[in-house]
């Protein structure tokens, strides 16, 4: 059997791209006779014809580099919803690349703007295969995306180091991690940093509270406190606002949660509150052991999926077992922290305040 | 509500027994009013009444921290199966110290051997609760042990290293990973690590095969193989033995995995094999992310368990929840590779081979 | 003899405090009858009386631990130049918590401030030994300071992780690096990370020639420029300012060098230049072991100098070799990057733009 | 101007030589016309004349990569002292190759032996210039190789991790650290790590007095001995015998110093004694940032001096200035630790054994 396979990564780039991309093309080209075309720059090439026929040893010591050998970029639809007739055109370039190279399939990498766009491909009758990738975990239908728990390690490295400096100044830190409508980075690197207070858009949070926190540590001579907090964590004031506004507002301010938290703290507190704001660390480098492991799996699962002829889907875990969903059931439906989340429930009983 | 609780560690060291202590405590300090008693050493302390009443800052500043600060010791019935009374005075000196510390309650944190004494505690009337940790993910009931996902970091990272060796000079490593009786360990990091060949207890190996594997490579120009051996592995002939009389033989041999395979491959191919024994720091130093993580909800678990005044369990991850298992449904019983595991399967479609 | 040794840690926070600390008191108490007395917070401890004395089990398992066990505080000097009797006033107050203590010694960890006032203190009458740390590496007569390679550790894996995120979105990434005054972490970190750009304070950059080598790497086909940029770096415009009036601009514009080099470049070369700032980070955490072995040798030679009863100088790498000079002649000269230093030729030599 | 540069690699593999390869070439590029030849799998390759011409973008990306992408082999004169011809006619080959290249230079990264051939071939009037690269640290002329602190930085790593198990369960952990002749990496390493007794070739032990040391700890209560033994570490008796004496028994006897004074530990003291063995990773994996920075270093400096016409020398560190010394002067002379090197009096001062 002689499967065209056309690959592409899209999306902000992540720790895992390379192992899964390795993961599916070492394992389509063990399982059958596989020809694989490497799309550049996500959906971009695909729209302009931007590719390259790959050769085996091309997949060769890329399960620990970090980013995409093929290049990403944002999706192809963003900030695009009122121009209709471009979206059609942009179709109508991907479908028309997808036949003229002969594809048997079509394997996209990202989450879930990249999804949204794998389904709507998929409507329009084209063979593809979904996996998905974020650091912010926040794609339905899976346990874990792949690039999360290297984000993890990352985003826990930078709350250890803080905590040295924090007890040797006795001072208030607020380190802003990455998410921003999912708070699942957060709250995992929050409880593995030993967090006092995580803040996560789920939960919208009341100052007082925080403060009170930081005031009753100072009382009970615990001279610092640590505040994780996400990119999109938001006050219960801010919280009523309809989300439009508050995007807006939030763009026009170039709002920062953690310089928001610290500049209120300082004032209610009386003591100054420094910010770190780690940024695009939190998404670059060698993916950890856990995500070349889940990469790996996905990456043969889709292979399989392939073999198969199983399309439409976007491959998952679901406890241990690697599996998957059906596109059009998935796509693009976010994964949020539930307020009654045991990971909550259980950091609240480790005394960790979400200011709520 | 007060608790006297008693706390002991058991076993090989482990990454994040100090930080599973300290989600025990810290919830139960939270929680209830609660009284901690630190016993040393494992059952060593209970037998001989060796312990300290502990204040809560003493759980301060250790979810990094490697090792126990309780200090652990190998479990009290090894090597004793015929001296049949000196089993039941310890029994009886566990019980009595037990008693004499008015304890409400006995959390144990071990592997096989810590949780068959633990149930045999709990049958004998205690209230005991074990927590899952060891580095070979190997007990019944639990999709993954703390410490082993540390573990697996560790090992690759030896892989990683051990890798621009072999392919700057073409040669063929052997890596010994630990794992006596089960292969998760070295599976897992074998993955991770982009071995060429995965030689685990479970899965008898011909030595013929993996020969073919590595000639197979040469004539390819892949100038190197990396072969990640188990500390079990057994081939197939050293299968057909019974278990004791293996035993026996490695025992008297000086016996070491790595060195076999690395001999016979020399002999066989004809080119110089090394071996790579990382040893014990597959199980030293800070547990990682998902570890400290894990341990923190096995911690809080356990005291919601003590709160709830439900003992004779043993925590566990099922899927992404925390719960827990009878101990005398798990107590004991060793979790190992089935041969048509997932990963497994998903390792051979990368084309990695099993010598078998 | 018996010696009545004071130790404070002053200034920043920084990698190997406390291993520096262990070096100094282990020594001592292995050379000589030493007492040890812990200053907390740095010279606020010493005017305000504030220390415990320490046992030796207190400087055990510190070796690895970030920040400082004694705390830390900024100088007590800082924004104070006004109000003359303050200064004399608290000179007066730590003589006398010295001679209340009969101090046989004081020794301090610390900076340029710290050593200003350490000298300062040797000056009337005082037996003072000072240890140079510093991330900045910006103290005269040292090679090294410690903490400045851990730091150059930690900066160069923040420009690794940006290197894949760069190389996948082809972008322009502006990587701000700690240093207002001195540029050797900049320098360091960006040679071993790879930068295209790096801009120090000492050499005043054109942002047209930044612009250039953007626009250039575009042309050859390499899709993303890395710019390591110190804090403090800034224009041949701006370097013609009085520094005066340049904080007073910067403080009151909440200047980042990042984000004006990021803004210029977006406004000259028409692409989007993205910025990391991972400030505090940079200085916590453990020691690297270049920084425990230096801080080892600096506190053992530290602990030489008290049995030698040579007081008034502070230690000192000088080639291969550790020792001291006198505290007149270096505290408080800072020690910034020359334009002909051999590490700058080298780095013009591989092509590195210093934007000049 | 055009030169015409061959460049080899040699020796063990080591951290940094793609960094160095990467230093010399790109700074041959920018500084002048360059062509660069790569000779494969050091002298092996100018012997056979296998070898590639290079184009620029080959050297892009692998300043973090281990190992090295010219392929290493040992020296070609090894176990060859009593075959002359054979020596002669290598020579010869490696002369008829570089001719026949038409190479305006030789560049060879390497050890001692590496740099004996170096030298050898300059006195054949060929244009060579070496670059010391070992993590063993034994040159001759420079203060450090590249390679020798990411070195450090691991072995340090291993004795961190080992610590939590010794300190858990109370053990003697035995490590044995690379370096068949010299200690350096056992004493930097010992330090950094804070090992308790550090053993190396230069300085021969008396097992009783380890054994002292291992019993005083225990009287002390502190439960555990960590010892960093040297591969070629020797007992007084056996640095009485003749070395080529104590050679052949080692190799008759498969012998392991760790194994050696693990053994007699246990005999004299009557607690097991473990050991940890973590060989190659020693020299394997990405070069931490101080070796970029060094491997760039010597690698620009090299190129200055191709430009320059200088040959016949190898590039060195002094105190903190990149230089050269002459081949012939500094070719194969051991570097070995001197019984009153300043860090082994610091390490005395620390109250370390070095078992004399």
């Amino acid at each position: 059997m002689k499967r065209r396979i056309g690959i592409l990564t899209s999306g902000g780039d992540c720790p895992g791209l390379n192992a899964a991309i390795r993961g599916v093309t070492r394992a389509a080209y063990e399982m059958f006779d596989a020809e694989i075309i490497g799309i550049h720059d996500g959906y971009r090439g695909l729209i302009e014809g931007d590719y390259s026929l790959m050769v085996r040893s091309q997949f060769s010591g890329i399960l620990t580099l970090g980013g995409t050998i093929l290049g990403t970029a944002r999706t192809p639809f963003r900030n695009m919803r009122v121009i209709g007739d471009d979206r059609v055109d942009k179709v109508a370039a991907m479908k028309k690349t997808y036949k003229d190279l002969k594809l048997d399939c079509l394997v996209t990498l990202g989450g879930n703007g990249t999804h949204k766009t794998a389904n709507l491909l998929s409507e329009e009758g084209l063979n593809v295969i979904g996996l998905p990738k974020t650091i912010d975990n926040d794609l339905y239908g899976t346990d874990f995306t792949f690039g999360f728990h290297t984000a993890v390690d990352i985003a826990t490295d930078v709350i250890d180091r803080i905590h040295t400096t924090a007890a040797s100044h006795g001072r208030v830190m607020v380190i802003e991690i990455m998410g921003n409508k999912a708070g699942w980075l957060t709250l995992y690197s929050g409880v593995a940093g030993g967090a006092d207070v995580i803040l996560i858009p789920e939960i919208p949070y009341s100052i007082d509270k925080v403060a009170g926190i930081v005031e009753k540590r100072a009382r009970d001579n615990k001279g610092f406190t640590i505040i994780a907090v996400a990119e999109g964590a938001m006050s219960k004031d801010e919280a009523k606002l309809k989300k439009k506004e508050r995007e807006i507002r939030r763009a026009a301010e170039h709002y920062s949660a953690s310089a928001e938290v610290a500049r209120q703290l300082t004032s209610l507190v009386g003591v100054e509150a420094r910010t770190v704001v780690p940024g695009h660390i939190q998404r670059g480098g060698s993916p950890s052991a856990y995500d070349r492991v889940l990469s790996t799996q996905f990456g043969v699962h889709a292979a399989e999926l392939i073999r198969d002829g199983h399309f439409g889907v976007t491959v998952a875990l679901k406890g241990n077992s690697i599996t998957h969903n059906d596109l059009k059931d998935v796509a693009g439906v976010p994964k949020l922290v539930p307020e009654d989340d045991q990971m909550v429930t259980i950091a609240k009983h480790m005394g960790i305040s979400f200011g709520a």
